[in-house]
């Protein structure tokens, strides 16, 4: 069975288990007070540009939103975030139990809408109980999105101009953001994101890490104290040093958008197959995540060798599925995928 | 200024005020562990025709809420509400603040159907990371809904049957059950909602009482230890016996019914006037609520003497607006009221 | 049977019940953003010399100190409290249930003092893994404390300097702050707890009114959004401006003193028959409660006549109880009980 | 430098960083539904002798804690535990912002007794306000404890059948539970654990593993649901393969209890060393941890070539201080620290 129905399926990448046998043998201070992780946040605020930021590693990304959050809001507080957000609708209401409300908006392609954020604002504060209904506080994107697409800096910039406006915190939530960073019609760089955001995460385990996330955060306000928070959510790993000689790897030779591009790249001979078989993309994109409409008849015989994630009933014959490349993907596994696509639709 | 724009703003219904001035002098044990406790609690009982639900007496409405629902979900459940639902969108977040998702269903009459939820459930149970999504348990409805539109018989019954079929509680918020149960086309009764639900709130605070919720609970499951609950969510009066003789008051004699037929009367005649002028009302109703559109022009003169609340702009000239009768409302400030319609619509 | 276990088993002060019964067919706009409320803080401000104090209205202790803490403090921090604090003890966890630990210190007379706070402030900060251990960031104290005893004025200030000096916030219960403000040996003034607190409140439920208690916040960082919490915690009574009608009629003409006053001196005559009789008080004190260690063979006799709170087992004779006298209690009661402790002691 | 201050200064054993290694190149499906984790989970079934018992894995303690102790309570229930438990001092109040209470207990040697458990039990049930109070429903221990003592077999037994007999939970962290097992005079077995807990985890963090704890649920309304419980905190792990074998490596050949025999075994011989120049040990203790007091003078030496955890100063003149040894400390280390502790005595 070839996996294609997630980016998380392998242990790690070679340069980054290398690193991890090395340090056999070695022994480091607990909870992230090392230099591994001194070195790895130094380079991560050299390549954000943000010699500033706070930067904390966290091993999972549930873990690193409801801490994120937490830390950030006070308790009549709440979080904007598309409809089909991670927090909204894949972390067993992981935020509602840190009290907060995440307030959903419609986002048929995953993106939320600076438009959309003002409304919300604007009625909360014209209407005539305000304090009977959760203040808006925080704006929760992630890029790419649940559905592989991707904001524009433009967007993005909008959405960031807009949070200052009105007093909010944007914070991005990067499970994927080395597919996004690397795809080919990207414009965010990560100093951008370090320029236009209060809080986000660079995320590890499903870019080439074993786990880890890795938060930065530029706006001091939401950094007080932060390893509180972590300690207290249960995410302060004891060998904390793990995490940063994993971002150490990642990041000293730039490994982490080499290996980003190479899954972005075998995503697009996939997308690209599918559009030559003139199925239509559920959404387009250039990440790692492919979204598709194929017919229920083509699923079942694909599914004998491959595995993807199914998303949604389309309609009474065709379904709506994920395929994912990763750092990990085979050029050999993909080949193999696009020729099965071909001979199972003639 | 005459006040329609709520249904609590009068002190209480006189032969409340009576028995609370009555009692002066008296003295009593606290905590509502007192006879006028014990006397309301057995009347609500004998009217529920439940000799064996528990019966609490809480101040306010958030407050019955949110300890009824803290009291019944594990902390990876939620709460199935219609998106108007007062939980969902006028309580700052309360539950949310007891750690629990509000699961909202789209609901333009403000009613949740019993196809909805199925739905839910369901989805949640085929789900491949249904670990991974809140787990619907409890199904919240108020009736009369936020809209002043009412559940029949029928629609209680088929959302209890499926509730008990997937395993899931119902809890009605009856802010306003009396406007409710006194309603011309009503068909559901108290022994129904004994009989159909795991708890239930019978409202005081809109319908003749100075304060004060009676919260009804057939199911022992979230009755248990739900004095602790009460305390510690701060609802737990010091001077307890203030709402077991105003609900005394409201039920020894069927004042509350009599006092919600009053106001659902009058609420007909500003029906009535507004048909009768063309106006479409926003939602059909029978009880103290009349929602409707009409021109800003009007609304406009029509504040200089009435209060109303402001629902939401319909188009550029025009609001939806409602107007609230209550058991303190006048004969003559309606026909007032009705009188300036009529005239200002000319 | 004569109750001197509390002091809130009789309905309020007839000043205070007279102006509720007058507001009798008076309509008010809803959750205190009413004319009564604005006219009781005025007052309250004037009193407290604190002109830019916020103030609010809430029902009961418990809700009031858990809104005040939840609007305190970020999720790491915990709240000092004498080992025997309400909030540690009698309050089902309510402070816990927002998230935060109460940091209990051992209290024999029931006073925090600055050294404890400086102490537990200093070794966290010492500590080499502070962050691992819960923030403290605020002093809780009650004035008068559950044991009757006070807080003279250079304490509190020595406590308030050490707030001020190490971060932390200061706030105090004022359960049943008219008690030790009429006291004989009191030092304290509302101007003084405007001056050297962070949030403070005045209780009504046990000093006169029917219900309601009145936070005064000087500081504006625990003010900001307040009514936000109050909604979000259960707390926004719907009718809110009787709250502010038992505020005027308590402090329009210093009632709340003098009602005060004469439980303190009741319970004075309670402390000298004690004494006369060669009984040692538990604590000393000059508020309204009495803690006494009775013999066992007294308290049996004595409890067919009176009610009064069993505190603890003393030994295996006697038992300490509290009498505890209020602005309700006549002074005929008082004779009485003290004759019946003379009778039973010979 | 070397190091004693802690267990967890070295990556893993190598028996489990080379299965970890051996994985390269293998898919898996995510969140721990995979072969290695069903492996490991039938190898601590039967280690256990408990073949229903729920076997879960998480990353760390405070994880692991606050997710069974989320399970298990109700709102206003509390947990008992040491005054010194990890829960109650080193977790930032991860208990208290899961809504729960920590009742502390005085317990100089780190363990609490059933005698104190039934006292505070009862003490609450025949208090006249117990819904007060914060209901005790669960009894913390770990195994060994914080300061390295254990319970013994007779010890855990009372404790079990007190908490059968009063309807309360007994959950151990087990932390360290592999120093304990391997003790020379411990006389408590895995399966002893699954007969006498609810719950208990079994500790790899500090056993050698890179990561992980395995949590055994005996008891099913504990362990009912108990996944969503672990996504909602955050505890989920992508690549859940990465914990099952991790535990594999440790179970298959017993591998656990030879590396927990080797660290208990050299801090025997610290012991003998400490006990032949004189010095009284802290507490007795047979496991990997060594606390005693010591003279500042050979501490501030001693410090130039080992490092030790500070636990508290004891006098002007001498600290009590940690020496920890673990599955990773070489014998040659050991003997330099005993040679260091003699020549520094002299």
């Amino acid at each position: 069975m070839l996996y294609f129905n997630n980016d998380y399926n392998e242990i790690c990448h070679p340069a980054v288990l290398k690193k991890m046998t090395q340090s056999e043998g070695i022994q480091n201070p607990g909870y992230s007070m090392d230099e591994c992780c001194a070195r790895a946040t130094a380079l991560i605020r050299q390549k954000c540009a943000a010699p500033n930021a706070a930067v904390h590693f966290l091993v999972g990304g549930t873990q690193t939103n409801l801490t994120v959050i937490a830390a950030s809001l006070r308790p009549h507080q709440g979080v904007i975030s598309a409809d089909s957000g991670h927090i909204n609708v894949h972390e067993t209401g992981a935020i509602e139990a840190t009290g907060h409300k995440v307030i959903g908006v419609p986002a048929p392609d995953g993106k939320v809408r600076a438009e959309q954020v003002a409304r919300i604002v604007d009625n909360h504060r014209l209407s005539e109980d305000a304090e009977h209904i959760v203040q808006p506080k925080m704006v929760y994107i992630s890029n790419p999105t649940e559905y592989g697409t991707m904001y524009s800096l433009a967007e993005l910039e909008a959405l960031s101009a807009l949070c200052k406006e009105k007093g909010l915190y944007l914070y991005v939530d990067g499970a994927r953001m080395g597919y996004g960073l690397a795809a080919k019609d990207n414009d965010i760089t990560l100093p951008d994101y370090a320029r236009l955001c209060d809080a986000f995460y660079i995320g590890g385990t499903k870019v080439g890490a074993m786990f880890g996330e890795a938060v930065v955060i530029p706006n001091p306000s939401i950094a007080e104290d932060f390893r509180y928070l972590i300690k207290q959510r249960g995410g302060m790993l004891a060998k904390g040093w793990l995490l940063g000689l994993q971002f150490e790897a990642l990041f000293e030779d730039d490994l982490y958008m080499r290996i980003s591009a190479h899954a972005d790249k075998l995503a697009d001979q996939i997308r690209k197959t599918l559009a030559d078989l003139g199925y239509a993309l559920y959404l387009p994109g250039t990440t790692n995540q492919v979204f598709v409409t194929l017919p229920d008849s083509l699923l079942s015989e694909l599914g004998k060798e491959f595995t993807f994630a199914t998303w949604e009933k389309a309609d009474e014959n065709s379904t709506t599925v994920r395929f994912c490349t990763s750092w990990a993907t085979a050029q050999e596994n993909v080949d193999k995928l696009c020729s099965a696509l071909v001979r199972l639709s003639k």
